[in-house]
């Protein structure tokens, strides 16, 4: 059988966008001479739909638009992830993400998920019930097992802990399916796709058939997919590997003898870069804008973002500011124009020093002579926030916020100063890996000016302030946050590795104490398997460490 | 048989906190010569623990501390909500959401949860199984059967349509408990205490057996729990009601005779009024502020904030500036210094026209000649958002916002600006709710001034300037966002009632359109059945209408 595999980016709730995506991905399988032509999980609403599931009139859309894709179908067969509804069910939401199988002219068979996620960023039982039969269908001449994305993750063989009960594809295998196909939509996350391959190869070696693994493309807010869609033989081989952060369409023909396909992940650097300018990018042409501002400190994070911005909407398209105070550096203004001048990029110098002392003076009789202290570095990080969200008002700018993880974690940001911005670009990659992408990119030439990656982390708010006066040095803090955030360690854990408890009792009451901040942050691209944000739910008002 | 009910306030993590009030309470049942002492849902570790409960040290902390409890019990019951655990289970997260009872030294009976919400602000299917047996455990006379919270709310003869195929206190009831128990932790929304009334009425009546239904009381974040525990007879009479937004502890004897409580709830305004009384009180006390700051602008939002803060702190302890500028009349600061002579709170009074100028002075060569737009008027929000957080960091005070759920809904608001903030007060509230509710609290003398009462609404952040140039009368704006947001309907059905679609076009594509701004929002204290916040999960990034 000649599958065409649509590796393609939907948005969502572009109902008539993501078909006209299918109808284009079809036309170009006939002509392919492909049999079956799969797009990826939910792929006609785009995904993750969220609470739009729970409009009847937004269900109803995907439905009317399913229909009608399903009426231009001939003999060639069609497989695309959409929403279905039983309207007889009286208990429970009714509502299933489905794969629905098209061809002469009408949806011809339904199988929905059975294994619902809900666990990190999934949220899956809050929509969808569960599958109420598996089968199989035969389409020309094969017996074809039809999955969605979390179906095929239950392997007994596979995982010592099973998260359900039912094995949906070992099921379609006992029914005596000979080819699996799986729509997906799985989050991105670093080592991810080496685990995919294992799994899968592991899968399709035992049950001795091939399989289409047909993976979403694109970012939706925080998440960012990354394809990399994986064609199986039986026996366990990768035959064919889509590409990574792009679109992509090729046909598998399971008759056909492909070499095996050993490597399918780069570089942490090279592969997580390529994620940031990806959700950049479609964060920004999904919402519509076409220029980036970013605050230019002098230091690496911004450096970075800047550096992805000018990748994700060209040179021509990134502004920066240059914000100095009287407790800036020489060599922060110096760092930043070599910057600029490297990119090729515009920039304002605007001092923030008279609106500062402005502010200073009106607000003193209000400050009863107290010292000074955190309010008055505060204080400038806001008019800096202040003068980004002039001019991203002003001239349409898309603000990137230049935060880490490590800062977002222990709260080492301002709230309503340097957090200001529609998106956090680097906000899941901690300092230590800020570090390590910036020399990725000055790998062959330096692109990054040398100084920026050397000198000491400081956020100049006051005189010579280093982060390291406030946080632990960076390799021990982001040791301690990733076995705290990513590992799900906590305090005797990670004490018993890191054997400075009082240290780790700091960044962990820290991290839990900044809950209240990252609850008004923005969204944070997800590169990591435990990103703040949609997937990691703590409550703010809490005693548990404090 | 005499029941304690205690309806207590837990802290969310403060495990040795709630165990201390478990004991007291425990203690004064004896005294009081109870059979059986009845503390609500999920008491020992507070709820909503959300990802609290992923953690292993988390979980043991919270075992260990009911097994202590246990130990310290006598001959008189006592039933808590805590976490269990099965070691032994392969398949899921083996963690449950429980009742203990314990007696006699330890723990002699667990019931656990087997109807898991996974609906609006609830998320537990991410943390709990459900239960593997549901069964009744006979203790002094009486066959109990225990159940928590959503187990109680499946009863086929009052939902038309019901969200789970099994009822637990049905079957119950099959399996002979002559008594039930219902401990819970249900959010706050103005109805539903009547709806709990009705439908425990229906069900008690109908299974012939008495209720004793032991609530939460008390915020957690953005959630407030008003208590109102329920005890009913065989015949489906309320006979003991608890107090509605205040702990309360006493005795159901299930032998007494007692009158019928027929009214359950009280006006809107004033159930409102309290739960956000408690709902700021609480942020404040369970986050260790003393004292509250807010931004007076001369309007009634900002009134009716600083009024429930007096209410929540003590007048000695609110805090308010008035940030004047050019397009500040003279109205708006006569007003508010009238609101604080009568409320007798302290004030300062910090124009922003300085700031304001010398910011613009300082951006004019970034603006590039471009006219006068929004940029000028969030320039003007942000300068008092910088006052207020100014003001906030160097005295300690909590800063509350105050916009209501109408400005929130349509982005009527500026991000960094009168959105800075730790809790919005009264952003679960529309316009026309807040003008009720003043009239409310002037009902006996004018306490608010009538003049901020009785004034168009303006942000006054240019001449002349009035809410309604931007946004349709509040009256009709209200009635839609209630059809849209909390009624859960669409276009054409909100446009079948409120005949002018393109008015309930442009409201939707607004709230639509504004969801990056709520996600950088202060959590809203929730009083309604649909608040922005947790339990409204909206993509950021789609296309459904725009």
């Amino acid at each position: 059988m000649r599958i065409a595999v649509c590796q393609s980016n939907p948005i969502i709730g572009d109902i008539k966008g993501n078909a006209e995506k299918i109808l284009a991905g079809y036309k170009k399988g006939v002509e392919e001479k492909a049999d079956l032509v799969v797009f990826p999980e939910l792929f006609l609403c785009g995904y993750p739909p969220l609470d739009l599931v729970e409009k009847k009139e937004f269900r109803d859309a995907v439905n009317n638009s399913a229909q009608q894709i399903a009426a231009q179908t001939n003999h060639v067969g069609l497989i695309f992830g959409t929403i279905t509804e039983d309207y007889e069910d009286k208990i429970g939401t009714g509502v299933y993400n489905s794969a629905a199988l098209c061809y002469d002219g009408k949806i011809q068979f339904i199988q929905s998920k059975t294994l619902i996620p809900n666990y990190d960023v999934f949220d899956e039982v809050r929509y969808f019930e569960s599958a109420k039969e598996i089968s199989i269908h035969e389409f020309k001449g094969e017996k074809l097992g039809i999955s969605v994305c979390e179906d095929i993750w239950n392997d007994a063989d596979y995982w010592k802990k099973r998260l359900y009960p039912v094995d949906p594809v070992q099921k379609q295998t006992e029914l005596g399916a000979t080819l699996l196909i799986n729509i997906s939509a799985s989050p991105y996350a670093y080592g991810k796709r080496r685990e995919r391959l294992k799994m899968l190869s592991v899968l399709t070696k035992n049950d001795k058939l091939p399989l289409a693994y047909v993976c979403c493309i694109g970012a939706q807010t925080e998440l960012i997919f990354d394809g990399g869609s994986m064609c199986f033989n039986p026996k366990g081989e990768l035959c064919l590997l889509g590409k990574a952060f792009e679109e992509d369409f090729f046909i598998f023909d399971t008759r056909h003898e492909y070499k095996k396909i050993e490597s399918v992940e780069d570089s942490f650097e090279a592969e997580v870069l390529n994620a940031l300018i990806k959700g950049l990018k479609d964060y920004a042409r999904k919402t519509g804008f076409k220029k980036a501002l970013i605050g230019l400190s002098g230091g690496i994070d911004s450096a970075l973002v800047t550096y992805i911005a000018v990748q994700a909407f060209g040179k021509e398209n990134v502004h920066v500011i240059l914000m100095p105070s009287k407790y800036s550096s020489v060599g922060s203004i110096k760092d930043s124009e070599k910057l600029i001048e490297t990119l090729g990029i515009s920039s304002d110098i605007i001092s923030i020093q008279n609106v500062v002392d402005s502010a200073l003076e009106e607000l003193k009789p209000a400050f009863g002579g107290k010292e000074e202290d955190v309010t008055e570095e505060n204080l400038q990080s806001r008019v800096r926030g202040l003068y980004l969200m002039s001019l991203a008002n002003k001239h349409g700018y898309l603000l990137c916020t230049t935060g880490n993880k490590s800062e977002i974690a222990t709260g080492y940001a301002t709230l309503y100063g340097d957090m200001c911005g529609a998106v956090a670009v680097i906000g899941d990659i901690y300092k230590t890996q800020v570090y390590n992408i910036c020399d990725y990119i000055n790998r062959e030439q330096e692109i990054l000016p040398q100084q920026i990656i050397d000198k000491a982390p400081s956020a100049e708010l006051r005189p010579n302030q280093k982060d390291q006066d406030s946080l632990p040095l960076y390799d021990l803090l982001d040791r301690i946050l990733k076995m705290y955030l990513e590992e799900q360690k906590e305090f005797n854990e990670i004490s018993s590795v890191i054997m400075e408890p009082e240290v780790v009792k700091k960044v962990l009451r820290l991290v839990d104490l900044n809950e209240f901040k990252r609850k008004q942050a923005a969204p944070i691209l997800r590169v990591s398997t435990k990103a703040f944000g949609y997937g990691r739910r703590f409550p703010i008002v809490q005693r548990w460490r404090t």
